[in-house]
């Protein structure tokens, strides 16, 4: 049977080994096992969720509310938006989607920085698009420029805080940059890690409700499955002007969330105090990963999330380090895939931490 | 800001109204509405899948296991085929979308019934592809072949039994058709309301497995959503030949099902006691709408799923009836839309469906 052209060019997503895998594969027990690869919460999520959703398992029968109200009259308060300036994804991936699918197409050409989060590339190649990439492993933004002026993407990614390597851009900059892209680009303001960044740097902050009242072609997008500690739930947004989130409806299955994750959601944003915990506990493990490469002399990456990225010494390798953890039950992130020598870890709870110190240092 | 050209074309899609709406609109106490209007299982869902999903609401923190491996063993063991056989999806809803993408375009055709389920529509727009439906209200095989040889359509869809008239083909009509189409046409048995089918009339019942053996172009669809009583957490199925799964495979994002999700469908299928109760209780109360039909003159398409078809007369209205309905609490489904003159109910529970003939009556 013959399919569209460009599935050829695309290759399945293999996402990282899950725990059950591991258990299998190196007779570990479960309990043994420590995850610092997903950027997941390692507090969880708030005890306020885990008790409203588990209040209403017996909704799991009925389709979801494909109006969302609950949901985003809770987003249009945290980021005093309106609604209508709000769409909500199976996580912010979706809303990726839809963008990619509403702008792109074989014509077109999409621009995203060098090393960035994988998914912009992978939607891109389901509709074709070409994808552009810039020199530098930082965001550069004008080397964005140049590559904006010179090769007129349809749509523009900037990562900030970047995934997989935590450095950030300043707003201000942004905001500079914005200035002078055409209005009929669309740059999407990727800031699933934007609530590290804004507790670590106030220059690093940029809020929705100014982008997008400066901005009509600028789409913001942020997540539940980080600092809410939701990664399971599968539930993001899109913040953006009327016109481009109506067109992104369109695109949007109906029931793209479960019932369960709609509320989960939504209790999450009332309880801002398990959010705060979790990002006042990111910090202070993190100043103990950059003790640790500074013993370890490994160059480590400016950090606004909740990750850090080892860079290894030519003599190391990321791959066999990565490998190494694994048959000990310490699953991290390999970066060789990205062209980098190095590793990124999650932050974990002061124990995860202590365990990954004390294995990393024997292959090192 | 210009969109793609296939946007122009696409409305959004509205759903069917939430209760909270109807509470807000009417002011009807929650507690007074009953919602038979998306086929969902007025039982709920199983005692053991609430149980088992309860038992793992911290894990909300969590991404899914993306390979799935726990449901796929199920669904391999349910219908004996194997895992490289099964792609999950967000709802067989978003199997729908995978099969479009990875099929159609604008230069395509895209078959359906005249009346059938809606997001076959919906997602060929979103690719521009053309749409050519039947005439009959009912599947009508020979139709579908005679536009076959003349419109030589990539996809053919087969929605058995049908939504929204309760309709369902003879395996053997359909197996003999097959036979006929030839191998780069992909053929889409959706049976979502499979399970009611088979429970109903053995003649109906299409069983993935022989389906799969004998058509290398062929993909049945199924669902958690209706007689698994699990239609909030957005949980369905495609089954078909390894290299059909592959392509698809290739558009499916990662992590597509939540972690919960995941867990209520495993835990689902194994409780087969819950799914035959639902049935057996469906077609009890189905009785009482042919009788219902029977008094108040009304014609009823013979049902073969959890919800009924009741065609009105020509002195009647569909919209009204149900407007009328709806302010008393009461939700059904106009199919003004599908251009008939009936509404479609989901068969509730004996209470539910007392109180639908107690006031239909009154409308009538």
């Amino acid at each position: 049977m013959k399919f569209n052209k460009h599935l050829e060019s695309i290759k399945t997503y293999e996402a990282g080994k899950p725990i059950e895998l591991v258990v299998r594969e190196f007779g570990i027990e479960p309990k043994d096992i420590v995850k610092l690869a997903s950027n997941e919460n390692p507090l969880g999520c708030s005890q306020k969720v885990q008790d409203a959703v588990s209040a209403i398992v017996k909704n799991m029968a009925l389709y979801p509310d494909d109006s969302m109200i609950k949901l985003k009259a809770g987003l249009s308060k945290r980021f005093d938006v309106e609604q209508k300036n709000i769409i909500i994804g199976s996580g912010s991936d979706q809303v990726i989607e839809f963008i990619i699918h509403a702008k792109a197409d074989e014509n077109t050409k999409v621009l995203v920085n060098s090393v960035t989060f994988a998914m912009y590339e992978i939607y891109a190649k389901h509709v074709g698009a070409q994808i552009i990439k810039t020199a530098s492993q930082e965001h550069n933004l004008d080397e964005f420029y140049d590559l904006y002026k010179k090769e007129n993407p349809s749509i523009i990614f900037l990562c900030t805080p970047n995934n997989p390597t935590g450095d950030a851009i300043d707003a201000a900059d942004m905001m500079s940059f914005l200035e002078k892209i055409d209005e009929d680009t669309l740059v999407v303001v990727d800031g699933a890690y934007m609530e590290y960044a804004k507790y670590a740097d106030d220059k690093k902050a940029v809020e929705p409700k100014e982008l997008i009242e400066k901005f009509k072609n600028v789409i913001y997008l942020g997540t539940f499955s980080k600092a809410y500690g939701l990664g399971g739930m599968r539930t993001g947004y899109g913040i953006a002007d009327e016109l481009i989130i109506n067109e992104l409806y369109k695109l949007r299955p109906p029931f793209n969330i479960t019932t369960l994750s709609l509320e989960a959601a939504s209790v999450a944003l009332e309880d801002e105090e398990f959010v705060n915990k979790s990002i006042a506990l990111n910090f202070e493990q993190m100043k103990r990963y950059k003790e640790f490469a500074n013993e370890q002399k490994l160059d480590i990456i400016e950090s606004y999330t909740n990750f850090v990225t080892l860079c290894l010494n030519q003599n190391q390798n990321s791959t066999k380090l990565a490998d190494d953890l694994l048959r000990r039950g310490m699953i991290v992130r390999d970066l060789a895939g990205y062209g980098m020598n190095a590793i990124r870890v999650t932050v974990g709870t002061s124990e995860q931490n202590d365990k990954f110190f004390e294995l990393a240092k024997q292959y090192l």
